[in-house]
Order: C-alpha cells, then structure tokens, then sequence
C-alpha cells in the first residue's frame, strides 16, 4: 500500500462572512493552488468534500460537484462529499488517504466547507437539532450546547472540575487564535471575561462554547511519489483511527469517559508506530471547554479526571507537556462544521512547514488531529509526520 | 491489497411507504443480517451509509449513527455518510471497498437509503432543485425532469431516436420489475400505456421517468479472508470507475455524449482485467428511459446513437446480447437516491446467489453496475465477478 501525503493547504477567512457556500471554497481553493505551486490543476484527479448541512444552511446537496465546478477540477478517478457533522471534513481526509492508499487516486483534493450565518438565524438553530435523533433528541431541544452542559455538570460532580479551569481553555485557545487572522475570533479574552460572559446552558457561558462560523478549508494528498515535486516537507498521514457508538444519548456508556476516542487514538497512533509521547502537537474537538478537558484525559496526557488540573497547570501551552490547539481551536477559530477537521490538519502540516506566525510556531515531527460528532459518540483521528 | 467480497444483501419494500427513514433502514438492515447467518452482529467494525436529501426530507442529518442505532451496530473502524446526489449508494460501496482494501476494516456494512414520500409533496419538489447549483440552475426550475427531456430532445434530433424506441426501455423494465416483489412498480405496463401516459416535460412522459420513492439497501463487504466463512458464493469487487465534469449544464461537452461515463466504464474494466463482452448483466442508471438508450451506447454495447435501435431489437433482453436492470431498474422499482447504487449490486449479488425468481434470472459471473447523477456529470461504476 502506497503512503499518501500532504503537500499543500488552504484557508478563507473565517467569521460571519457575506459570502456564499460557493465563495468559501473558491477562497480556500484558491489559497491551496498559491501554495502548491508544482501543480497544474487537471493534474486533480479526485476530489473529496466534508460539508454537514448544506441542504438546510445553503439549499445545496452535491456539494462536490459545485466544488469542482467552482475550483476547475475535473476528476477523472474519484468523488464525493461526506457527511458526518462535526467529523465531516476529517471523513474526507480519510476517503482521500484510502483513495490514495488503494492506488485509485494519484492526486486527491480535500475541501471542508460551511456556511451558518444566515439572515434569518432562527433557521440555523433550528437546522442544527437535525443532527441527533430527530425523532427522540432533536424534538427535545437536544442540540450541542444543552448535551455538553451535562457533559460538564457531570465532569464538575464526578472530578471537582471548576469553571475556572473550563475557562483557561477558553483563555488559551483565544491566546492562541489572537495570532492566527484567518480565525473568526483573533482576539485574547482574560479570564474574568470567560467566566462573565452570558451564560448558554449552565455551566457553559458564551465563551466557553465555539462559535457559529462561515470558513472553507482545503488539503492536497497525494501519492509519496509525487510528494516531493510537490513540497519540500510532505506531511505523512501516519495513523488513521475512529471508533463509535450508536446515536441516542441514553444508551451512552457515559457522560464523562469516552471509550471511543480512546480506541480511536490508540488505534491511529499503534498504526503510526507511535505513542502520544512522541506528538509534537495536538489539534483537538474544543467545541466547548469541557471537551479539551475530557480530551486532555482520553489522550492519555493526564489521568481521569485530572483535564481540570492539567490545564490550570499550563500543560497545553507552548512549552508544556504537549501544545493542544496551535492554531486557536474550534474557541478561538469557530466551528464550521465539514471545515473544522480539515482545517485541524491544516494547522498541523503549516506548523511543519514552518507557515505559521512566530508567536505559535511549534515544528516537530509528529502531529495529532481529534475530531468529534454528535453526543461525543464519535470520535476520529488521524497522526501525521513529517517526512 | 486485499480483495473486498459483498457476502450478503437486504432490501426492504420499496414505494410510497408508511415509515420513517429509520425503519427504511432497519428493515433492509433485519434483510442482510438474516441473509447472513453466520455473522455477529458485533463484527461489524465500519459502516458506510449512502443518503441524498435526509436534512430537508426526513429533517434528519447525521444519518450514518442513525443507522448504526438502529441496527445496533457500532462501527470500531470507520464510519461515514455519502452524498453525491443519485450516486450516493455507489458511493458508499466505494468507500467500504476501499476500508477493506487498505486494511482499515474487515466487514463494513453499506446501507443506502432515501425518504422521499412526504405528507406535502411540493417539499419534496422544491428540495430537488437544490441538487443543481442553486444560484445557476435551480433557480430556473432545472431539475431531473426537464434536463433528461433537452437531452431526449437532443438525441432524437441527432439520431433518429423515437419516442416509442424510449418507451420500450419502460415496458422493458416493468417487465423486470413485476418480477420483483420490492420494487415499487411491480407491474408490466404496455407500450401503449406508456406512449399515453401524462406528459412530464417533452418529450418524456409518466412512465419514462422513475418515481419518487421510499427505499433502502444493505450490503455487507469483507475481507477476501472472511468471505468464505460466511457465503459459498462471494462476489468480488474487481473493478472501480468514476468520472466527472464539474456542475454546470452550459459547460458540459455535449448533451448525449458522456464522455466521463466511457472513461469510468473503461478505467473499472481495465481494473478487473475484462471487457463489456464479459459482463453477463449490467444494472444502469435508468433514472429516464433516454438515460438507459445512451447508456447502451457508452457502454459500447453498440455505435454512437444507436441505442433506440439496440433496445427496439430486444437486445437488452434475457437471451439478448447483455441483459439490462433485471431487478425492473430505476423506472421498476423506483428511485430512492441513497438507495439505488447500492440496490444494483444487490440484484447482481442476488442473481450469482440465484437468490432471484426464475422469471429473471440470468446468473453468471461478471456483473457491471453504472450509476449517474445530477446532469449526467458524473458516472460511476462497479464491476462484480463472482468467486
């Protein structure tokens, strides 16, 4: 089986946007060919697309195609979009890795889009109860914000988590996306300010919860033999891991503990040849700041029940036992849906790359991507290394 | 590379159905898993779900854990949903090929699925016309219907082709389909009946066009390593195609010439190391019966517009020179979007298994499923052979 690399990358901005589903591929499609210069467009022979709620947020399905038409590839191997809300985008990465691995594709393109910000935003409220159960979650209000609530009220009853501690991934994550411009929120936020921001679904205030955003992200895979005319640092896909439950909330091992993520890291990181020890960095699923916390925990980084004290002791900053969320996370960036595992990937090969601002350049070798969907039942990852 | 065999099937009732997308599910789901006596459910490790328009017609996104639910399942490996408008289902047989193939999975369940039947139809209508770019060509009423009568009108314009000649592609199908007690049309109708049926767009009438319809289909892939344990007659996936233009209608090379369907055809033989000649069926995407007429042709079944002639001499016929749509087709059965391209493979399977009434049965070893979408842009293709 063939190794599959990535050689270039691509963001638009992202925020509340005046601009269409169409438009932000076309940003970040246009931002990944500047960056690979070697590649002449029709040498595109596959394309992937990660979008969650096109059909309801942009009255659009076959997304790829509308990609392909917008960014001038015509592939000649491989296409389709995937769907997995939240873990949209890292699903295509993954179709490209196989497509790639399987020899049916020599040059695969990724894009993860979304667009949220609607005139009417009653209308993306509402989209959103359509990703659980509609019939026994959706129906209930059960959308993300309420569930991660719980999640946090059990982690602060079962391990003494405070919202202090929630709020310094808050404070980090902004410390970090402060220096990245293509995030939706480029700005520090103390702490005070975290723990006083209008409160969502208690304990999550507004802030410890990521944004509504608009953004596209792009990668190119491609075969290892072509990875070096391509980019001087290929950045390996290493380990490939995913690991679900079903779906309804009730038949969840737990709040708390995610077993999944557990089996999806260790199963990507056997398949890498690696231990979390080796990571230089880690991009992790911090839709609210409880779930950098489990993370921290699932990770291995700390011990169950221990993400609290982990951050409050600085571990995931630079310098710390491992960097979590260079580029700002889904706090500091927001959280486009089929963009957010792209664009995770995509922080991780600019940091090898050495495409980053100073103030959060890190390098390395090995890089880790977590992504989540739904009640946290699903849980992906992928570990990259420079080559 | 290892070789991926389909070692089981499940269909449920197609038609206007009672039942929500869940049950659609679980009943094809309930078929595969009796059809495969010897597996535990819990060996399951990856499941693929291939679904069009579930946010706008069931108000149901995340569709895959749905799934997984609902058949109990709990995907350890990879999980994720397709859509790529009406080759949605192909798509996720893609990608479960492509699981085992690289070693990421060793028993994936596909499942395609469509709810399309809604209390207020005009839903369903105005969530058609957001497949086509929206902003080009939904807007203006371009969906399915009138884009498969301006190819139809084309074609008979270049070629002679007559309505009569289409309308044997529906008698044709309908002979197939009374056959087959899942399809939603399993009823022979007569040339006549065709001939007089409601004009739709001109020159395409009712029974030209493939209905709206409530379906699902499960298909389960293995490990070459495992095939054996659970069938005696493991049917392999040896050839992959699929090829694209971009979106738009005015930027398409030609109305009845697919190009990209005869280099998918050609790139998915090449890689089972056969030809058309080979091939003892072939399921097409007979969405209109224009579609099956070019198809005829693309498949190289006979010269550039041609095709009402091949279909006028029984050619696609049991005992003809390849029978095609033994299963009654898209215009037969129906046309479930996330359904159909897995629902071709499972008549294939089904017919090597012999698990087919007499009536249509044809066996053999070599199988060829195609499947289109959007404006004909795109093409897919499996090829099948039998151990």
């Amino acid at each position: 089986m063939r190794d599959a690399a990535v050689v270039g990358t691509g963001l638009c901005k992202w925020g509340v946007r005046k601009a269409t589903l169409k438009e932000l591929a076309q940003e970040a499609g246009k931002a990944l060919f500047d960056d690979v210069e070697n590649l002449r467009r029709e040498e595109v022979d596959s394309l992937f697309v990660g979008c969650a709620l096109s059909e309801r947020l942009a009255f659009q399905s076959y997304v790829a195609p509308m990609v392909a038409e917008q960014l001038g590839v015509k592939p000649t191997r491989m296409m389709a979009r995937t769907e997995l809300a939240c873990v949209s985008g890292q699903s295509a990465l993954k179709m490209a890795y196989m497509a790639i691995a399987t020899g049916l594709s020599d040059i695969a393109l990724v894009v993860g889009l979304e667009k949220m910000n609607l005139p009417d935003m009653a209308e993306t409220q509402a989209s959103m109860a359509c990703v659980l159960d509609r019939e026994w979650e959706g129906v209930h209000g059960m959308t993300a914000p309420p569930y991660f609530a719980m999640v946090a009220q059990r982690h602060m009853h079962e391990f003494g988590t405070t919202q202090e501690q929630m709020a310094m991934v808050s404070v980090k994550n902004h410390r970090f996306s402060a220096t990245n411009p293509y995030a939706h929120f480029p700005k520090e936020v103390s702490l005070e300010r975290v723990l006083g921001s209008p409160l969502i679904s208690p304990p999550l205030r507004l802030l410890d919860c990521s944004g509504i955003t608009d953004g596209a992200a792009a990668a190119l895979l491609v075969a290892e033999e072509r990875a070096k005319d391509l980019t001087d640092t290929p950045v390996y896909v290493a380990g490939v891991g995913q690991a679900a439950n079903g779906n309804l909330t009730v038949n969840l091992p737990s709040l708390t503990s995610w077993p999944t993520m557990r089996r999806a890291v260790r199963d990507a990181l056997k398949m890498a040849g690696a231990t979390i020890r080796d990571m230089d960095l880690a991009e992790v699923h911090d839709c609210f700041t409880i779930s950098e916390i489990i993370e921290y925990e699932e990770l291995g980084l700390c011990g169950k029940g221990q993400g609290g004290r982990f951050i409050e002791e600085g571990q995931p900053n630079l310098g710390g036992t491992l960097p979590v969320n260079t580029r700002g996370g889904l706090l500091g960036c927001g959280h486009p849906l089929g963009a957010t595992g792209v664009a995770q990937v995509v922080e991780v090969v600019q940091q090898f790359k050495a495409q980053v601002p100073e103030e959060r350049y890190v390098g390395g070798e090995w890089g880790l991507c977590h992504n989540l969907s739904g009640n946290a039942n699903n849980h992906g990852v992928l570990v990259l290394r420079r080559s």
